[in-house]
């Protein structure tokens, strides 16, 4: 299923006509990433700089850093990964920043590629304005040591809007904004050469409004509970399949109506809901965190549940701090597990 | 901070005449379980088998599981863990699972010792009876391969209301329940060696209550914003110390009056609520999680916070679940890092 959800969007994307760099917050695995890039994706997008680190040392290139290196000692790891990777780009939104990066990639004597990112209105990170925007461009281009590579903008919030109709609507609304800044920055010799941004969510949208370059979907390798509940393409199917599940076990049962299951706040991400169960239980089946180590699962009035030693899938509530928590996924074709692969990226959150 | 919270349970353990068997499932690490056993703990609890197995990894002894280890794969583990840890405690609360651990000890032959977990009426694990607990007391007893070690009575839910004469009551109610089991134990014949239980919230309670012989208390070395709002000895005072911060970095500032930090849903538990920022901006700034990657504090009205590349501390809402997203903690005296110690059991949810 991952390998056909990583198809799906590597057709989707040609068919329309953009690129992919899909975001590795996501999987936080190189053998995913390598398996994205060869279907045909630029590279990865990570969250972190600690991410980045992780995806170089494992080879994989076209990685661009979403969120700004800040701190004096993150620039000094950035330099030593630029120069190991040099195609790395990152993503700057203040001119302190800006002015710190061209310092220590002058000292390096190196070349870093910086994106401007721009405030879709989520006030989480890029710049405020239009105009804060065009001035952020000149400082990057006009930095002997700095290439400036483009834009970002990301909508985040917009992602989960389950709604396709709203979803289109807000979209649209937000992307004609970056479509005027874009104009304005062209106008001024500063056309952007990559427009990066959107998500599983917007896919379809942002490669119908044409502003983007490429894409950073990261949950469609995997999906979720918060994306499948979610009209992707506004045509009321689901374009990709339920990769990634967690197998819990009953390890209690001592209470008639009800049993405990393994899996608890250390098993999965809690801030979005209990997680659907899959399979192993009756239907209508009810899921209730228990603690850190535990959950409980409750049956229907007068309908008998599986016993201790029973395996319970559930469908993570939202991936990616869902695999944070994990050091390896169990790679299942069928009933068979064929492999291993290592969270190489898990927890690094800096 | 640390140190001295260590000391201070232990100090309270020897002036009450009880034992502490401190959980390693809030701290997850050997360096620390080494501190606690050398300031006369017995040994650690462990959640998982997974958890007890890198803690005998690093030679920690007095080892109890307080989950039951029911798969077939599972006990396979726990025998070779038993191997090298001959003193290894399990709880286990089904008869068949007794059985399997029965003949699986008897299969390896070894001796494994078995707790009794008794249900304190929260329906997580444990039998939901006192003719249960007795028919499971005497199944353990009557294996030759399993010793009888005694009982397990942890009050989960009750450890976290905050006000203490409710938390007293309950607990003196419950403990009346496993007292009446003790008795019905002990005019069988099977007087219970080892009455384990009880945690942070409920320490000095069950201390006061004689009927544990030794307590599971975790968060106390660490302290977290739960915990923080408990009044947990009945006088107001805060018995031990927040030695437990998570070191955040403002890395956005783009829009007046808030700023975005680098610590989102990845990096610390949400199901408690959003962490009390213990320095860095002024006061009555406020937190909101802004996704998996970041969070955005807000500062009062015409107030100016910190800008990007500014340090902000967080106290962890709920301290187990946080620790077990980290690879490692920072241990630092005053201003001074003084080593690092790795969180080696982090991700043993299994």
């Amino acid at each position: 299923m991952l390998e056909r959800n990583i198809a799906a969007m590597a057709a989707f994307a040609r068919a329309h006509g953009i690129a992919l760099r899909p975001h590795s917050k996501t999987h936080k695995s190189p053998d995913i990433a390598r398996r994205q890039i060869a279907a045909g994706a630029l590279g990865n997008c990570c969250a972190k700089l600690g991410e980045a680190e992780v995806m170089a040392e494992a080879g994989i290139g076209g990685l661009l850093i979403t969120s700004p290196v800040v701190s004096a000692p993150a620039i000094e790891r950035l330099m030593a990964l630029l120069a190991r990777s040099p195609d790395l780009m990152v993503t700057a939104d203040h001119p302190d920043n800006v002015a710190a990066l061209a310092r220590a990639a002058a000292a390096a004597g190196r070349s870093l590629s910086v994106v401007v990112d721009i405030d879709p209105g989520m006030h989480r990170t890029g710049v405020a304005s239009p105009e804060a925007a065009l001035a952020l461009a000149r400082q990057v281009a006009a930095a002997p040591a700095l290439r400036y590579a483009g834009v970002q903008f990301y909508c985040g919030r917009h992602q989960h809007i389950e709604a396709f109709a709203q979803r289109r609507d807000e979209i649209t609304e937000r992307t004609a904004y970056l479509k005027g800044i874009v104009e304005a920055l062209t106008a001024d010799g500063l056309k952007p050469a990559i427009v990066t941004g959107g998500g599983t969510g917007t896919h379809a949208i942002d490669a119908a409004l044409g502003v983007f370059s490429e894409l950073q979907v990261g949950s469609y390798v995997f999906m979720d509970h918060q994306y499948n509940v979610c009209d992707l393409r506004g045509d009321g199917r689901a374009p990709f399949e339920q990769a990634l599940q967690i197998d819990a076990r009953v390890v209690s049962a001592s209470t008639p109506g009800m049993a405990t299951i393994d899996s608890g706040l250390k098993s999965m991400a809690t801030e979005a809901g209990a997680p659907p169960i899959l399979s192993g239980v009756p239907d209508g089946t009810t899921f209730r965190f228990a603690g850190d180590e535990h959950a409980r699962i409750t049956f229907p009035d007068g309908v008998s549940g599986p016993g201790i030693d029973a395996v319970v899938t559930l469908t993570p509530p939202h991936c990616d701090p869902t695999v944070n928590l994990y050091d390896a996924y169990h790679v299942v074709k069928g009933h068979t597990l064929v492999d291993i692969w290592p969270i190489a990226g898990r927890g690094r959150s800096r």
